[in-house]
């Protein structure tokens, strides 16, 4: 089986989406391309397609949720990136065994019925990476 | 003139470059696809393809160079985000009269004669924002 990981997304953390999309628009020069409201991480989600990957915007709907205590500890930026791999508990396996270390359950169910899993930033030269499978088609 | 941008890369600042590339290439089921010493900015960079965009490793050659300052306020991590667009000049107008700033000379000439220009993170949701528009051909 392919191994070989795609980017699929990058993940800003912003305190207020409506603002950021003004802007992110004006810099990509496209219009946004969806919103997602995930109750379940406590955020708020708009995104910009890019010719393959996406850019995501996060804006927390607390201060007590993943992304609210991100801006509370680091400020706005960069949060997240996301790599597309074909077989993730092959990947998983493959991380672990390099002695990488995931991030609560991996893998686990997300939005869309995707298959994902974190890796721990300490093993990754700082940077939260989020392996996600697509869903087997219906 | 089409406008829109695309991902052209994702570059992470590091403190060992060959410990990265060990670490991203068992992640990315992948082999380094090339490396450079851009001594002007006082960086080495390892990349790897990732089916459209790129992932940059960035080692700073000292502490007294942009990545090495990065490294030392902020730790290893992701460093800043590229946008390929058509038209790099009609881009750092458009964001401009958006009110971003650009930093240091806008556009200037970077690596394979690509014109670049970076946008303040001031304005980007904390995010250092690299514009890109690739050079003519020949």
């Amino acid at each position: 089986m392919d191994s070989q990981a795609r980017l699929e997304h990058v993940a800003i953390a912003v305190p207020d989406l409506e603002a950021a999309v003004q802007v992110y628009s004006t810099i990509l020069g496209r219009a946004v391309a969806g919103r997602e409201h995930v109750e379940s991480e406590g955020v708020r989600v708009a995104f910009f397609e890019l010719d393959g990957p996406r850019l995501e915007l996060l804006e927390p709907t607390g201060p007590d949720t993943p992304i609210g205590r991100f801006l509370e500890r680091r400020g706005p930026g960069l949060h997240h990136i996301a790599l597309e791999v074909p077989d993730i508990e092959g990947a998983i396996e493959r991380c672990r065994a390099a002695g990488l270390e995931t991030v609560g359950e991996a893998p686990r169910t997300g939005a869309g019925r995707r298959k994902v899993a974190f890796l721990h930033p300490g093993g990754t030269g700082g940077v939260l990476l989020e392996l996600s499978q697509r869903a087997d088609e219906p």
